[in-house]
Formats: structure tokens, C-alpha cells, sequence
């Protein structure tokens, strides 16, 4: 029997990781080629050597800090049509921002009969609508699109520190694959049905992390985290079902869901960044100048998600029923005062509810 | 028409914030006595002057460490019966240990037409049943008794930083009158349909923040933690719909369940000691030494639930489901290494599963 082929596409650190995760599963399989092949896009090292070269010469892909060791298994490739055609399962794994331009080179070189899989977390507002990057892979190739999504920080997986993830399913036979390529003994994938859910809320929850790095420049005891948590949780799955309304609510218990949730607002980079926002709010702190200091210039999720959540909210004239991402916002882009975020907690709540 | 009077059962910390919290609500209020009585048991101070005593002169429970400044409208007795006798509504805020003998004292007394809510997190098993305050209280006294829970840490109840709680009602025209007891600007009140899913969380959680301390000892990251929070959540429901089949999924979101379960595993006191009683696992550190040295001698509830939880699942023989709970319960009781706990999990977790 033929055995499946694996792509990925992306070289950064989390594709990294999934990518040796991937390539240790495969190495000694039944269903897929021993052989993985990531794309790598790149401009020339200064030393005159590629990227592609390191990896598959010396298996360090030196575009990381620090270098990471990659699987013998895992070849890199900076010939994207060619990643695209001999795949049978595609795993994307680039910033969202390059994936237009990525699936208009690869849609005429595709398998009709591949699969698909995100990895990537956050969404655009388009027309009036949401757009999750499953959509915009199943669009532009015609072939099923899968996601993933949970507490999954890079480096503690790569370090095989016990961990978990959702992979979110259309169909459910295209779920088994997936599973056999990222389950392990310490990675452990519960696959659910439905596929949004596990983008918006791997999105949303950024946001809320944002909410509760202010409250922690304010001060707040383990209450009020908790309270805007559960808040943010409420809120995270309102503005899911108002774009996907079959999304269910068990999904809010998934690792992809609350699990996710947790990890983001106990540590992180949006938790760190906004408590240091509030804390610099006198001195007009921005967060492009945090993410040239605190994060040597890569880009926060939190905020540029609240952005389009805004946009998304205020086109539907629904911000009355957000009022965490809408006081969050205020905070983030419109000059308030962190401690706005507590007033208008209090004030909005009712003394009381009976339901 | 006649004002309804309220009394609370307990002068420990919680009891006294709470009590605080009611004093103030019903000061100007049209439905309740602008009185409350809080029963205070005491062995007499060591000055000759009594705990009561101390109360309604200076207004200072002295009991406490530091000592709190108690509304004045707030009136301290040791007549148990006469508290019991005069109430409309009850608040039960003692420690659950002295809960039975209380009640047989109180029972010829207590007006037919009162109505009770405990604020107590724990359970007794018995019989092979779990038995939980509210049902203690009914039984003893005739009357309906509701559950209050939520992450109710509470000196930042009484330094008011906002918060939230959960009442857990049976017929839903006794939840007002709770409400408007305990439910103020910074103090939320969701009240909702049931009471033994509001008991047996605010008792579960405790475990699983022994979990989360275990692991912080055995230095895991993020990822792992939401794991062990995640996995805690789930057989936290599985146990409670065990003993109480009716109880709702959706209990796992407000305030009583994933709330008060946040705070338990990012700060508090099970969590210190579980992360303590693992780093001196060598030294045969032991939770009655953590109790001494770090709680004043004050019992930690965590373990005492653990046992009760122990025994509860041996009974049923339903170990083997809690894989999570029986793990602990080695650990903190039978000698295990704490690094038992990810070896568990790991080995019991399959790859992967498609729900």
C-alpha cells in the first residue's frame, strides 16, 4: 500500500515543534512516508548558506532563537509547489497574514484528494463576516480544512512536557490521520466535531488574557481574575455563536476552550505585555514600543484580535452585549484608563441574577 | 409589614465578612430587619471579656487575627437558641465539623416558615451516600436550605474587589430573598437551579488544586497545568453526577464550578501546601506539619475531602474512572512520589481520542 505524504507549511517555532512531534510519529509508520517535508520560505542567510540548507544538512533551523534541533526525518523544501503537490495531508503552520498569498501559488498544485489541517490561531472580518483560515484553505484548494487549537506553548512541548490539543473535525473520518500524526505519549489530541469553534476561541482567548494582564497592573486578588476569566469565557463563546451559531457548548470544556483560556491568562505573552501597557499607561507606553522591548519585535495577538473583533462587533451593533472586549478595547486603543476595566465590571454587572 | 430577621450561624473569618456584606444590605432595607444576629460560641477571652461582648461594644471581632471591624447594626449572641428562634432566614457559616451538634441544639426552635442557605464547602460520606450541609440542614431542621460557592476569598471580599458567587436554589422564589442578602456592587450574585453541584465543586476543587501544587513542586510549565485543571474539572463533574445524577453541565461555568476552581489552583492555601508537602516529600514533610507550620494550625480542606473522596469511589468501586483523584489521594496519603502524577497521566491517556 501507498504510504501517505506529510507537508508542512511554515518554519517558524511552533511549526517547528509540530513538525518534529509529526516527524517522530511517521518515522516508523504504516500509513506515511517516513519522510516529512516543510516549506521554508527565505531570503539567504548573510553567511551565503540557506535555512533549507541547515536544516537538512546539520537539522538546525537556524531562523529560530535558539536554534532548534530538527528530526533527520524532516526535510526542508523552499520549492512550494512542490510541497503542495506530493502531499496528502497539509499541515499549515505560517502566520496568518502570509496564508492569501501562500494558497494562490500552491491552489493549482494541490491533490484533489489531500487534506488539510490549521494550526493557526486568529481571524479576519471581512464584508461583515468572520474569517477563519479553514475557510480560506478549504476556498482556495477545494479540499477539507481541519484545525487545531489548545494550551500548546512551543517550548514546553518541545521539552515533552505533558501536554493536550482539539483538533476539530467537519467529517469524521478525516480526524484518525491527524490523530495518528500528532498523538504521542505526552502530546495527548481529543478530536471533536466542528471546526470553529477551535479557531475563535484559540483567538478570543488572547483577549482575554489582555483583560486580566491590566487587572494584574491594578492589583486585583484571585476574585476579580476569576471573574473576568469567566467573564471573558461568556463573552468569547456570545461572539462565536453569533458568527457560528451550531457551535456547542461543550466545546468551552475542551482543551481548546477553557484549557487554552487557562494558560494564556496564567502566563504568556499577551498577560505580560498588557500588565505592562496599564503599568506604562502615564507614560504613554504603545504596544508597538512592547513588542519591540518585550517580544524583540514580533507581533501580539491580543491586540490585533480585539481590533477585529471591534470592527466586528460595531458593524453588527452589538457592542452593548460585549462589554469586557468592548472596555478592553477602550483601554487598548482609545486612551481609558486601566481601572475603567473595573468600573465598568462593577457597574454593568446587576447586584444580582435569577436563572 | 413586619421586617424578616436573619441570623448567621458562625464568627470565623468568612462567617464575619459575610456577615459584614448582609449588615450592610439590609441597613435601609424594606424587607429585612435592620438587625442581624450572629451566633458566636466561645470558651470566655482570657481578659474576662467574651467574644459577643467585644462585638456589640467595640464592634471588633477580636477573634480573628487580625481582628475585624463589624457593622454596628450587626449584634453578636451566644444563645443559640434565641438566634435560631428569631430567624427568618438562617446562614450557616460554621465549620462543617461542628454543623451536627449545632443543629441538634437549634432544631425545636427554628421557625417552620424559615429558610436556611449554607455557605460551607465539604461533604461527609456516609452510608455509602455523600452527605452534604444543605441535606444535613433539611433533614435537622424541616426547612429548604440553599448553597452559596463561588472563588470567595475573603479578605478581598472585604476589602471589596469585585467578586461573584453562586447560590444554588431548589424553587426559585426562595433565591430572592438570598440575593438581596448577600448581593451588592461588588459582590455578584448568579443565583440558579440546584444545590449539590454548588457543594460538591467547592469541595472538589480543592483536590485539584493539590494537583496543580504537586506539579508546580515537580516544576512543569503551562501546558501541563491546564491539563491537570482541565482533566480535574472533568472527573469533579463525573464524581458529582455519581452521587447526583440530576446535577447540570452547565454548573461547570458559573461562578461555583470553573470560577472558584481558577482561584483555588493559581493561589491558596491547598495550593501552597500541596507545592510544599511535594518539595519536602524526601524529609517526610506531612500535612499535619504543613498545617502547623504554614496555616497556624488551621485544617487544610483539600486533604480531608481527598479521604472522603477516597472512600467514596473504593466503596463504589469506581476507582479505576478517577484516574486523576486516585493518583492524588497515593500521593498525599499512601507514600507515592509526586512524580507518580505525570507518569499517570501520561501512561493513562491514550494518544489520542475521536469523540
Amino acid at each position: 500500500m501507498r504510504k501517505a505524504h506529510v507537508s508542512i507549511i511554515g518554519a517558524g517555532q511552533f511549526a517547528s515543534v509540530m513538525g518534529n512531534v509529526v516527524a517522530q510519529n511517521v518515522a516508523d509508520s504504516e500509513d506515511f512516508d517516513s519522510r516529512i517535508v516543510m516549506y521554508v520560505y527565505e531570503p539567504p542567510l548573510q553567511s551565503g548558506r540557506s535555512i533549507a540548507q541547515e536544516i537538512n544538512e546539520n537539522h538546525l533551523n537556524v531562523s529560530l532563537q535558539p536554534p532548534m534541533q530538527m528530526r533527520e526525518n524532516l526535510v526542508a523544501s523552499t520549492d512550494l509547489a512542490q510541497c503542495a503537490a506530493s502531499a496528502d495531508f497539509l499541515i499549515f503552520a505560517s502566520p496568518h497574514q502570509y496564508l492569501e498569498a501562500l494558497l494562490e501559488d500552491m491552489k493549482v498544485h494541490v491533490k484533489r484528494s489531500a487534506l488539510a489541517i490549521s494550526l493557526s490561531k486568529g481571524f479576519y472580518f471581512e464584508d461583515g463576516e468572520l474569517l477563519l483560515a479553514t475557510a480560506q484553505i478549504e476556498t482556495a484548494l477545494g479540499i477539507p480544512c481541519l484545525a487545531l487549537g489548545g494550551p500548546n506553548v512551543a517550548d514546553q512541548i518541545a521539552s515533552c512536557e505533558l501536554a493536550e490539543t482539539t483538533i476539530g473535525y467537519r467529517q469524521r473520518e478525516h480526524a484518525l490521520p491527524f490523530c495518528k500524526l500528532f498523538g504521542n505519549a505526552t502530546f495527548k489530541v481529543r478530536a471533536i466535531e466542528g471546526v470553529e469553534g477551535v479557531q475563535t476561541m484559540g483567538a478570543l482567548k488572547n483577549i482575554v488574557a489582555l483583560g486580566v494582564g491590566f487587572a494584574q497592573a491594578l492589583g486585583v486578588g484571585s476574585n476579580t481574575t476569576a471573574l473576568i476569566m469567566r467573564r471573558g469565557i461568556s463573552e468569547m463563546f456570545a461572539f462565536t455563536k453569533l458568527f457560528f451559531p451550531d457551535v456547542s457548548f461543550e466545546f468551552l470544556l475542551e482543551s481548546c476552550g477553557i484549557g487554552d483560556l487557562i494558560t494564556s491568562c496564567t502566563s504568556g505573552r499577551n498577560l505580560r505585555c498588557a500588565k505592562a501597557f496599564a503599568l506604562g499607561h502615564a507614560e504613554q507606553v504603545t504596544w508597538a514600543s512592547l513588542e519591540r522591548t518585550m517580544l524583540n519585535g514580533m507581533s501580539l495577538q491580543g491586540p490585533l484580535c480585539l481590533q477585529q473583533v471591534h470592527k466586528a462587533l460595531s458593524k453588527r451593533e452589538q457592542k452593548r452585549d460585549f462589554t469586557l472586549f468592548e472596555v478592553l478595547y477602550q483601554i487598548a486603543f482609545e486612551g481609558a484608563q486601566p481601572a475603567l476595566l473595573l468600573e465598568v465590571l462593577s457597574h454593568n454587572m446587576p447586584h444580582y441574577v435569577v436563572i
